[in-house]
């Protein structure tokens, strides 16, 4: 099915938890979705063809790496991310705002101006604004677009989350502007507030006014506990549209995310199943699994005796082990591919069981188990 | 084609460069062959599949590594390494010998014991006899097993080479011995004598009367010049038997092999594929890329427009190089499996060319090519 517009369906309820579909011209996107974060142009050790065996159809790039490199210049002589990587399926791009927080020697916050920082590699001093940021999104070709937000660190001062709500919202609509009406395209806003039900609650109706195509939690999965992320998504999702959807940056263990869906959330980002893949931590069926653990040194059962990706069903937790300790990149690459395979299953058995209303079954089981 | 024996065909000679096949139990490899070097259980940043795509009919084995870590144990678990890697085509094993000189504290040689050193790893002592060497190997199952041999540095010391063969000879009738009569697989002589012809043909003819399966130059490609190599190649490769494969090892880029192969070796190993593989260095068939080069930060061309082995031919050099920059894994995991690829593809010209008659004119163009 091929498509020239951006939409959304929601497809089944099962209480609060969502299954729907995005369309997009490059493709559809099941939800609720994971999708693999490729920062830098590459979902860390991962050839793109076992991404696609896995089951992924989104993945996301980070506007903040690749305006830094390979920069603009490079991604437009390839049209876009999408061709310079060998990833011909949907991209999502954060704008930016988390990154300039978490990563750049930051400056300062104007907003008139925009976010203006000394990028972590050289030090060279670099405004974005949010009309750059979305035009760097443009030159990434991106499919879905996100706003440019600020999004202060973890904090319960009102003050500073009442401010960035200001800006944020501020932004959002010069982001919307600078976007224009492309339908191809998806723009997303991206709500803040910390833990505070008000707060999140105003951000939200003013992302409404200015109607985006989609609604972005941001400002959680910053170092709060599960208990509290869950219960301000409780609080405040029903604020969200109910045709538009719903994601969550940033988040999380299998668990997080079937928290969160439970509470109505669509789409989900984590660097989880790739940086665990590469300290040797693997998500399985039977709950994490580390495979440095000296009683997997003789054990010749694979992760899942079931997946045939990348011939993982042959790899045994033996055989990990030694690539772990003999330093081989190989373990990287099979153990990020198995927790990647991991998580497209367990979001395909999120989506099964809202489709046949068994979702609070599941939920009960795994809600804690990858904590 | 399924064969229960060990052997090998000489199907067809191009002056003194050799075309044949080496059946094995588990497949066949067709001469000139290019190894690609598994150190410890894994061609560097490539999966298997991937590997096979390749064209790579049989890897090397390293004994010193594999009986250091996982140890035998383990390896016994699986039956041998093919199940323990996934990987069901042949292997060959080297004996030790020369990681122990190169590699490990050594201790010292002792012609009655074996090698006495001192693993890099953990200092632990131990003692690698002619006898033990061939039973960590048959615990390997490997196809292909190479005798101990004692492997000088490199030096002119007509003493050193000559006790060298002295001892080598010994351990070589005694790993024959240990080996016993199992048809299904291979064992091969290591011929020593530096540089110098008259003690080279002495060990030749040494390793002749105990009688192999096959015959390999060790002690070559250890800082000697080309043209030393090849000369002493030139004057000692008639006297190998011709119904017997013969195997130069530790060798080398694609022009030192097209040199041996035009001396009557059929056999290669070497690192030089996954290790330039891993500092940006491409071998391609315009000659040897540099992908750090600056010249290439806007190349939107591949590597190597036609090879869609794990879809190289849609990642440009200009994305290669953004991936070293960026230091992700990708860029050693795509330029190892084009090098090998591109090994691969070399080493089935040069089969073609013999075939054809017309292995000169292919020898005088890439002879000095990747010098």
């Amino acid at each position: 099915m091929s498509v020239k517009e951006f939409s959304f369906e929601l497809i089944a309820q099962d209480d609060k938890a969502r299954l729907g579909t995005i369309l997009t011209p490059r493709g559809l996107i099941d939800t609720p979705t994971f999708m693999p974060v490729g920062t830098q142009g590459t979902v860390k050790g991962v050839l793109t063809d076992n991404l696609i065996k896995t089951g992924t159809q989104v993945i996301l790039g980070n506007t903040y790496h690749l305006l830094l490199r390979p920069g603009v210049k490079v991604l437009n002589n390839f049209k876009g991310l999408h061709n310079f990587m060998n990833w011909q399926r949907p991209i999502l791009t954060d704008s930016g705002g988390y990154q300039i927080m978490s990563l750049s020697k930051f400056n300062k916050i104007d907003k008139k101006v925009g976010a203006i920082f000394n990028s972590h590699l050289d030090g060279k001093k670099i405004i974005l604004s949010p009309e750059k940021s979305i035009q760097v999104q443009k030159s990434i070709n991106s499919d879905i677009i996100m706003v440019l937000d600020e999004c202060p660190k973890m904090t319960t001062n009102k003050k500073i989350l009442s401010n960035a709500i200001d800006v944020s919202t501020n932004w959002a609509k010069r982001s919307k502007i600078e976007f224009g009406n492309d339908k191809s395209k998806a723009l997303f806003g991206i709500a803040q507030g910390g833990l505070y039900k008000d707060l999140r609650i105003e951000s939200i109706q003013k992302l409404i006014e200015i109607d985006f195509n989609g609604y972005a939690m941001g400002g959680l999965a910053v170092g709060e506990k599960k208990i509290d992320m869950l219960k301000i998504l409780n609080e405040t999702t029903d604020y969200l549209p109910k045709n538009k959807p719903r994601y969550l940056m940033g988040v999380g263990t299998p668990s997080d995310i079937l928290g969160a869906v439970n509470e109505g959330i669509d789409m989900f980002d984590c660097v989880m199943p790739t940086r665990a893949g590469r300290t040797g931590l693997a998500f399985t069926w039977a709950g994490k699994i580390n495979l440095k653990n000296s009683k997997y040194q003789n054990d010749t059962s694979p992760l899942d005796d079931k997946c045939e990706v990348g011939n993982l069903n042959k790899y045994s937790k033996s055989y990990l082990q030694h690539l772990i300790k003999s330093n081989e990149m190989l373990a990287s690459m099979l153990i990020s591919l198995h927790n990647l395979y991991f998580y497209q299953q367990f979001m395909r058995e999120i989506r099964k069981n809202i489709k046949n209303n068994t979702f609070r079954i599941f939920f009960k089981k795994y809600i804690n188990f990858f904590d």
